[in-house]
């Protein structure tokens, strides 16, 4: 029965990892001179983190390394926890093992984070404070925007792998984050995501000046070919009674 | 059974309408020139396509004739089908078979279209390189912003008549939206709509004059009338235990 | 069956109540000085109508007496009624019988309220005209943004206790809105809101000079402790297979 | 302006239309023996009204004629001038301006439609007397159950064309619903519908009864190649480490 | 300053009210022998909690006096201390202070309520157990099922006013539950509500034989003078291009 | 440049990995034998996938090994090519990467793969033929009921790791379902689980006999000091003004 203890004492009193390896610093920092429909397109069309996490400001790209905090609703303790683990250039990644509106995050977190040299904070739960971490330009994606405050009453993690989004993130994680909103690259995968932006970049502008003159994607990507296949007919408007 | 095949070619392999008449371009314009609350109070309060389809920029009214696409989820096959069917002064509107949140459109279809003299994009469903789009002042509105990636398999139509927002689409129709959101005007109707635009606006200048002045609705509409006839009462406040 | 009658009389045609008691003015302005997350925490955590009410604008805080107005759903009536019950200092709190994104307020209203001396509007339904409200500053926090126009058909209450998200808001309770959302301040507390808010700013400075200079929310707040007792454990990342 | 009149007219006052054609009946009720998912794929995948409406009851399909009812929202007037437009063999389809919880339908109305050989309903809102539906064996499709009364005060129309779930229903197409939801089949096309439905029902029992004898629709639908085409790839576990 | 320490201490580490006064228990019973619609409409449609709170079973109804339990989101320790506070004839009541899916409650909570005498519960949080609950009949209606579990960690309140559903239940109101849903009857009305109940019984019953036997509601309510007041038309089919 | 092709390749091709090693097959039917709830709790509240996945039948449990298949929205190709994958004991899992409500699933994939021994479904998406499924007594939990069809176009993975619910899922893990919904124990974890359960299940009994003889929980589980801690307080009722 140790076995069951052990398990149990892991997801029910939980454990906090210290220094995870990290993605390298340098292809993280170039990482984000890069969007995240561009990577996340480069990389095959993964690592997005959906529609659900929306930034509190405008016009800011980060990227860093997960932290990652597993707090229970409406309980902030483990973001106390998880600030002693930041260092220079990570991002923070809070969520929550029930949905959770709250607001687990605000600027006297950030204030100590700023500290500490983090880019920022994913959260699938809610902030407050928005328009102080604007003022001091700590950026923020999150579930929600509320001003209820939590607890810190019951335990939780910090550098376990969490799942966000219908993504699984682990520590040392590349958080990429922008307007379109937020994706993730494994630690692993990250100097390959820089080549493959570059890659796609490159193609990407292409592509604009073809279309700025007036080029068609039908064209462009031999997809005339395709319509035909699938059968798609054209019919002029007398023809057909829309 | 040739109409058989006849209904199932034209719904599952999709048909590309040419030319379909379009609402008469200079009533298109005009229309841009009044709100989308008011053009909808001013045809009786119909047209409006809700709450769910919000601007990725602020404080931006466009008003075009509908190029409509509808896709299967995920898939923008039929998105590059439409391009080629747009001229000046249209607007795209696009939707899918199915609920879908995907980032069907971006800033390379925005310089497409901008090249073609379009005027925007109403999407039901979702759109990435939203800091770009607003960067080149190309406005949209959409159901959901979103990195996700598509594919181009599925066949669809463009040009026939689509439902967003509970409002029945048709090719040509004007499509007028800006902070509050997006309507439809039929193409038959677009001049009437101006007309109506025109006298509702100067009912809204003389209310706006009066309202300043300390008029109240309640005389102005005679309201107080239909309080008295629902038999509202009114009590003070000491005399009702709230 | 008299109290019967009055009863239904009461519940379905409705009651226009007059000069509510307002929380004193003073108190009001003066809470006007705080955030909302903190008011809230300096509370005890309560009076947070939830993530549900959103501004239309960014960078605006007011806090005003609330006349609280009860309409159908889809029926605009009985906010005419209430702007003639509203006064210098006050904020419109309209919420409906059954869940409701119509637009039942625009710039007109706006235009009366602010000549009335009103402060804003909390809404638990749609607004409209959000960039004529935006560009006039009159400050307002819904549930939607939506053209849809609606009636004045029928009958509902101004000035009685309303529910909010989740919120029981009387008339002349405090509403304090910022970027985080609402909450609302029963009358009778409004100055010792004024006295926590203090009390809570002064403590969030310390802590932010503290964290700003590094020290740690678990040093500071005595949690390392509270992570002792509730188990949590420190493991090195070589050690634990994450 | 006489046009303008018209337009406002017959939108904000509703118009009750008499006597709309009707899909012919034994071809309304012979579509009633094939399931909604059998006739939306043999009519190549259309008029399915999505997830949104539930039946009340379970193990019941019903298919007849639409008389459609547009309602202000919590206003169930307009359902009391349908009844007397239905007949033998119709089904209701009910839905409001805006979106709509309340129970515009109740056990009072059913007795009514029965009365006059009325199928059942589908209704974009909420029903209510669910308990007393069931028993009477009168069928619900409903967006909502809700005890939500409602007034009689607002216009507006039967028997036009509205839209639900995505779908535009016409007065007089055949509706048919069972566990899985609701669909709509245009009144030209039920004989058709039919035909299809034949067609479709002998190829899936032909597929079921491969399908128990244990062959695979990789082999049976000519999947392989498919996969093959897509480059799908085959990895043994061992060599994968997933 | 005390005064806000009071404040402070009764929301933020809670209460337990013993002995609430309860609503007169013949009059709660027989309160059970009316649907929530009806009693609902006949109290001029108040106290609906809305469609958010959905039985767990089928065909049952209850009527009991609330014991209100408040809990923080994901922690059930408040529901171990209202049991203590539950008599025979109550209904357990519970909420939480933000949005909560977790399973609080299952069947050895309903174990000891129905040793003690308790009608059901209506909990605005998941519950679990259901097939059990189901099994041993002791109803429930729930804002969700999901097996989640909680923590015992947090302080919370009994017998307090809590807000569920848009509506204020006070402890020892009564609240009424059916397929259709839940309402309260504040405790000083339940009296009152049964008389209404009676009486808007007698003529929903009248109502019922006139529609069966075929009369319209637009006779019986004098609804075509509304029609043709608020200007609806009638327009044969032929002559209307629907 | 191979490794970003290799990475690409597996996420936008695809892969089948075949012969996945899965949980011991004793174990997993002993696992059947204990609620979702119970061994939730026994295993320190871990693995519940929410409360998003609900039972298309009411009184069905089982446990069975996963296959995980994800596909595109609006695309069933990979379940085709998963039932191959199948053998008996297991349980299939499916999940797209986006959104979909659409019914990726119905009978005849349920003759095929009952056919084979597969125990049901668990669906994150939508269902069809619920009717057919629930006569042939195929279990499924699903997202949703809708009749949409689907296509056979895109790439997709099988018995890859998929998220469900915030819950990664592996393939060969036991997946074990009921009327509380869906729950994943770790292939290696499943004999740990069930002495858990059995566990778990002697102390719930304990306490439901305890229960039943009115003792409290209060005192069961040493709650009263809990509550002293936490400085929740004792008032009657006529001390408090609620």
């Amino acid at each position: 029965m140790t076995e069951l203890a052990e398990v149990i004492n892991e997801h029910s009193t939980g454990v906090i990892v210290t220094d995870p390896p990290r993605a390298e610093a340098a292809a993280v920092s170039a990482l984000a001179g890069y969007g995240v429909a561009t990577v996340h397109e480069a990389l095959g069309r993964t690592g997005c983190l959906g529609p659900g996490l929306r930034p509190i400001q405008q016009g800011v790209r980060v990227c860093g390394t997960a932290v990652t905090v597993l707090c229970r609703p409406g309980d902030n303790l483990m973001v106390h926890a998880a600030v002693e683990q930041c260092r220079e250039g990570d991002l923070m990644v809070v969520t929550t093992t029930s949905p959770c509106t709250d607001g687990l995050f605000g600027e006297l977190f950030a204030t100590a984070l700023q500290a500490r040299g983090v880019r920022g904070l994913v959260i699938n739960a809610g902030v407050r404070d928005t328009a102080e971490l604007r003022a001091m330009g700590f950026p923020v994606w999150s579930a929600a925007v509320c001003a209820q405050g939590t607890v810190k009453a019951s335990p939780g993690s910090v550098n376990v792998p969490v799942v966000v989004g219908g993504q699984v993130i682990r520590p040392g994680d590349a958080i990429l984050a922008d307007d379109d909103g937020v994706m993730c690259v494994p630690r692993d995968l990250v100097a390959t995501a820089v080549q493959a932006a570059v890659a796609r970049t490159a193609k990407e502008e292409a592509s604009r000046a073809a279309f700025a003159a007036g080029e068609l994607g039908l064209d462009r990507y031999g997809l005339r070919e395709t319509l035909e296949r699938l059968g798609v007919r054209y019919v002029k408007a007398e023809e057909h009674d829309g």
